[in-house]
């Protein structure tokens, strides 16, 4: 096979997450596992060892931190860069400009695969292998994405609809992407077999640059104006960029190729995938070593890996977030009113807590 | 009349407001109502404008802290000391070693005033009001308390009984000193007129002598050479301080003369009182401005000074207090149970936190 490479588009706060994550401090930098990395430094240790570069594309205000955590990325120990974005503009933006700098750079038969900066993974070497998987897929002339074999009927993930049609080992045709479902109709997902969209995407960069210029050709011509400056001045030309269509690559290119049978899904089990999206799902990574309890149990304080002391009187089964500078107290099963508390602060006023 | 003097003794962790209060850093050293100082500082304020001189006695290790606290003491601006006990000895020697040292500098037609370090009141002229009061009954011989009218029937308190026969103005004999009530009795002993008492105590130098002298004459003789040898060495004799009794001035002095009809007290209403003894206490100071919720109500954060934001999600009459290496949650009405945490504490060996 040709090169491969790690696109990892680090962006979004992490609303969820608050007192931990912030506008400011968005959940890919923090250390949310308590295992001494972040999710962002995770993510690229995990793909480091096997790909023959990394690219991270982050917003201009996270630029900084992004660069103090990644002291390697872009030494011949670790081939790579990091790209600022000067301003959001969605998924289909932030990891085409990184295809088009890649193929500018290694050739259009270069393999791009993109990773979340914010998810964890457990199982590195099952991982490996499903990546492996993906791009002899992708050498098939597939947009290929890996789908997690549910473990329970989320209501939080959209879902893939696989084939039967196998393009290559473990790579089936996508029938089609399904939006996040109701509760009532995500069991029956999981009884049929459709895996959870976990937003991995596998192309070669010369299908990927066709597929653009086919749906999105003004932003393919944006996108090559780009990549040809930046071998110059090695940074994104902002007036172009401004101009690139805000749009999620799985309405650009996903959806439709999947209707042309032109996207196929590695199903993986077992990789310990998680998106980290909200407490209760850091639960599971958490530890009990901080907490003292009277007269009450199920009790959790957070982030894990800190040194302070969390006790609870009489409670049961409720959560303790520590920030820096704000506290969240919440019964666990409330994990999901995060996002609603966040916005009552945003109502309130209470930029200083954003 | 003569000079006035004001003893201080501070000593206690405060264990029920963990984890504000430590070992190392008691009740008495914190701002706990968020105003700018710490119950002790504001018990000097309260009530260096009317006497004499201000005598704090505290242990060893708290000593340079509130030598810190209180740097004007020991100034022309605010004459008195400092007394470090090399043990703690209870509260019988440590107002009358201080009331030794203040007869020998001024004479034992002082008169001297007895105050806990970590009470607060918030009615400052009514306050002065009633130990001008104390003292006048006090130079009538007896040793003179102020009790506080009950505002609720507290199973928290000792109370006193007073007798209708008055000995100077606002000043009657106790009739007895009763314990801490069952829950009830607690309403009758309020239904009775019976006071709480606030563990103040006034007394004539001459008088608090003679009576050490009859009811622990080794503890006399044992303060009578400390006194003398703080003249030139100004410290406490660690030897003989070792072997003063530990006693309670309440038993040592106030219940027996009390059956003799030699203690008298000074009713108090209104004063602002609060022994500032648990969280219970001290919500009523507490401000919700460093707290949001979202689905709830009644919930607060401890201390109010915290520039800290504490967020509630789907919780009612919670309590979240936010020390410097812990936090403490609990359910409002559970305010009684931290001591019993601490105590847990103390059994698991975390001696870190206490």
């Amino acid at each position: 096979m040709g090169s491969w490479h790690a696109i990892i588009p680090a962006g979004g706060a992490g609303t969820r997450l608050w007192p931990l994550s912030r506008q400011n401090h968005p959940k890919f930098l923090l250390d949310l596992l308590g295992n001494g990395k972040s999710l962002l430094q995770a993510t690229v240790d995990r793909v480091s060892p096997f790909v023959d570069s990394v690219t991270v594309v982050t917003g201009r205000k996270h630029y900084a931190a992004v660069k103090e955590q990644l002291p390697a990325l872009g030494s011949a120990e670790l081939p790579g860069r990091i790209i600022a974005e000067p301003s959001p503009r969605d998924s289909m933006a932030a990891i085409s400009v990184a295809a088009y700098l890649i193929g500018a750079e290694y050739g259009d038969q270069a393999v791009v695969s993109s990773f979340a900066a914010d998810h964890c993974i457990t199982n590195t070497s099952a991982f490996e292998t499903v990546c492996r998987q993906s791009v002899q897929a992708a050498q098939q002339s597939t947009l290929t994405t890996i789908g997690i074999s549910p473990t329970e009927p989320s209501t939080a993930f959209g879902y893939i609809a696989p084939s039967q049609t196998a393009v290559a080992q473990n790579a089936y045709l996508v029938e089609k992407f399904v939006e996040k479902p109701a509760p009532e109709v995500a069991q029956r997902f999981v009884d049929d077999g459709y895996l959870w969209n976990a937003g991995m995407f596998t192309a070669q960069v010369s299908n990927f640059a066709k597929w653009t210029k086919e749906f999105l050709p003004q932003m393919d011509l944006g996108l090559q104006q780009i990549a040809h400056e930046y071998q110059t001045s090695n940074a994104i030309d902002q007036t172009v960029w401004q101009g690139l269509q805000r749009i999620a690559i799985d309405y650009a290119l996903a959806e439709p190729l999947s209707v042309r049978g032109e996207v196929s899904v590695v199903p993986a089990s077992n990789l310990g995938w998680s998106d980290v999206g909200d407490f209760a799902v850091l639960q599971q990574f958490g530890s009990s070593q901080n907490v003292v309890q009277l007269r009450g149990q199920g009790n959790l304080a957070l982030p894990s890996s800190s040194t302070k002391m969390v006790g609870f009187i009489g409670m049961e089964d409720c959560l303790v977030v520590d920030g820096d500078d704000a506290i969240l107290v919440l019964p666990k099963n409330e994990s999901q009113q995060v996002k609603a508390f966040v916005d009552l602060l945003r109502e309130n006023g209470d930029t200083r807590f954003l």
